[in-house]
């Protein structure tokens, strides 16, 4: 009775932590007037096949073949938003934003923060490469995180420019980019020496290492600018730091930082709890190229998502996990047969001023209905019994202090 | 670029209808004290095909297979709630009253109202077989199709009871019960003569053809008590109308109404449109043999499913649809780049206030920037020009009435 590996059963409290999450979230969002889409579960595979740069193929959800089509579960939320995108792509206002709250499929290892169904908030901004788009993704990813009462003393926003990265490693000789750049980014997963050893495999050079290590640890203002290239991604990530002046406690510039896909553009950032102790919660930046890559026309834009697991542990970690309110207001006690109709009368007339109303459903008797009202964390209990209903009244007991007071029917309706 | 056949992109007009629905379903749950779960969308084949009864074994997606597991996306979400019940059985304080808004697939033909993937709306109260739990989901279940405005002019409960039903039947020596069961279910939609001829393929002979006719459009207080069975049914579903007479408006007895699958063990009911113009927009009943069928210990279970698709067709053929809010309440307007600090700073300060925000991120001047308001339905533009910053001012427009006026920063934020 388990459920699928990797994959997990939301019991309430569960589902109302991701309710809680995704509703913050969700205003955040709307403060920035993104509007909320949702795309289907199931896409051609074709489509899947067609984002350049992961090793995530291998891990798609693959349905068995019925009819032509051959079709998988997403593996992300970008390509089918930019597929909804690339469809609308012609008639409509640009820049086009959109967020969204939903789940994704990849056939990966479990383990702890890395399931194989899970969840994401995500925005995508479609239809400008200005840097005030990647200045607003930032600044809202940042918001949610505040949104959950987490400040810069518990995450950091690690901020850098592929452009700036690339016309770097350019200028050093370096041949195999990507490669180079995929390396890159494990830095704070690897040990000093095997970082070196993984990029002296991938063809930097003796000569090239230690230039490289120094310029991986410079500050954004001690970075040379040794071609066009390089010089406009930093223009371009100081521009950024300016615009993001007020949230500058949470920014840290990273010339590490990728994102290690081979789509990302400019602008990529990535947000991580302060102790680096758990992965990534969030990770985002432009892909410019990623419309035409679908079939679209060249389009740019820009977006991040926030994985729930992750975050979960964080906030599992800081004591920051909102408290689920999952217990009735009242719970109705029937003391027998005679009073049902009007206890339910009464439940009824509660539920209508959209009270948390709960009620015997099972014909227990009184201790029971008491004991069941505990359990199901009850506020109040309104004893409904014969003798108080001849004078109009009910018992109501408050279920932490144990007080019982009479109140009249009229009063409480 | 389309969506994979019978799915369906959710652009933001579309999903903020889909919240609405879920919002006003889940108030109404809520007041019932039912709490909210999620489930995961893959489950095992094996559990997916011990559910008896349905012709949907067919229409299972199935996944590849990878490793060990045999798996499938869930085609309804009683099944993976069950088996959320039954890991849970035997600690957990019953009765259990869950909800859910969820999605799930079907490998059908999609046609109007009926799509592979799809939404519902469900509870289901595991833990009593008391009729007081019966009525509650059908007062529920009327409850959220009155949160959508629909009243007893628009929509009709039909209510039956297998018991009665069964027991009437056998009364009648009719043998394959759960074969012309089926073929009752399908009254509404068969011509008389189509309804009689699948009635006998079926073993019905031509003595009991009349009878059982007659039996069919009795009303309940005339329909005899031939046997235990039918009696005891009669007498449930007397009680139930009795708890239900607020609501009996909507309600009417319909011995025809079975719900077609084999599982079903009591009260069942569908909601339809008065006219029965759709297909049903809700469907429930008791289920008293799942949970053990899946795997637990017996335990008596009810509950019920309203399906997106077709309450949206009602709705809108009511012009029930609630209306989306989706254009920002302000949309700054950047006259020129000298005064683009302090616009992006109105626009934060207003987003701190919860104002849902536009601002422009494209550098587009002026007149473009009014369009896109305007494409984006602004109810309102903040004009930040330097003459005005000046005096401290910025200039807003009513984007209904195009009245302009002049309003100092410290009123605005």
């Amino acid at each position: 009775m388990q459920p699928v590996k990797g994959t997990q059963d939301h019991y309430p409290y569960d589902k109302d932590f991701m309710n809680q999450i995704a509703r913050r979230f969700t205003e955040v969002a709307k403060r920035y007037s993104y509007l909320e889409i949702e795309m289907p579960a199931l896409e051609s595979l074709e489509l899947l096949s067609r984002k350049e740069g992961e090793e995530i193929q291998e891990q798609i959800f693959v349905l068995e073949q019925r009819g032509k089509e051959k079709l998988g579960l997403r593996f992300d939320l970008t390509v089918p938003a930019t597929r909804m995108f690339i469809q609308k792509q012609k008639g409509i206002a640009k820049p086009i934003k959109w967020f969204y709250n939903s789940r994704m499929w990849r056939y990966e290892a479990p383990q702890k923060g890395r399931l194989r169904e899970f969840y994401q908030f995500g925005v995508e901004c479609f239809g400008t490469d200005n840097i005030e788009a990647d200045a607003e993704v930032i600044r809202l990813a940042i918001e949610c995180m505040e949104s959950l009462e987490l400040a810069a003393k518990d995450i950091v926003v690690l901020i850098n420019n592929r452009d700036l990265l690339e016309g770097l490693l350019d200028s050093l000789g370096i041949k195999d980019i990507d490669d180079v750049v995929t390396i890159i980014d494990k830095r704070e997963k690897l040990p000093a020496d095997e970082f070196e050893k993984e990029l002296t495999k991938v063809g930097v050079t003796d000569g090239q290492l230690p230039k490289l290590l120094e310029l991986l640890d410079s500050s954004l203002e001690d970075l040379p600018e040794p071609n066009d290239k390089a010089k406009a991604g930093k223009e371009t990530l100081t521009t950024l730091f300016t615009i993001l002046d007020d949230k500058k406690d949470f920014l840290r510039f990273d010339l590490s930082t990728a994102r290690g896909l081979a789509y990302y553009t400019g602008t990529v950032f990535e947000i991580f709890d302060r102790d680096m102790e758990f992965r990534a919660l969030c990770g985002g930046g432009r892909y410019d190229r990623l419309v035409e890559t679908l079939g679209g026309e060249p389009c740019p834009a820009t977006g991040f998502a926030i994985g729930y697991a992750t975050l979960r542990l964080l906030l599992e970690e800081k004591v920051l996990m909102p408290m689920p309110r999952l217990g009735p207001d009242y719970y109705v006690v029937i003391v027998n047969d005679t009073v049902r109709d009007k206890a339910r009368e009464i439940a009824i007339s509660l539920r209508e001023k959209d009270y948390n109303v709960e009620m015997d459903l099972t014909g227990r008797n009184l201790g029971n209905q008491f004991k069941h009202a505990a359990a199901r964390d009850a506020k109040e209990t309104i004893i409904v019994g014969p003798k108080d209903l001849e004078q109009e009244c009910v018992t109501i007991r408050d279920m932490v202090s144990g007080k019982e007071s009479k109140v009249p029917l009229k009063q409480l309706l």
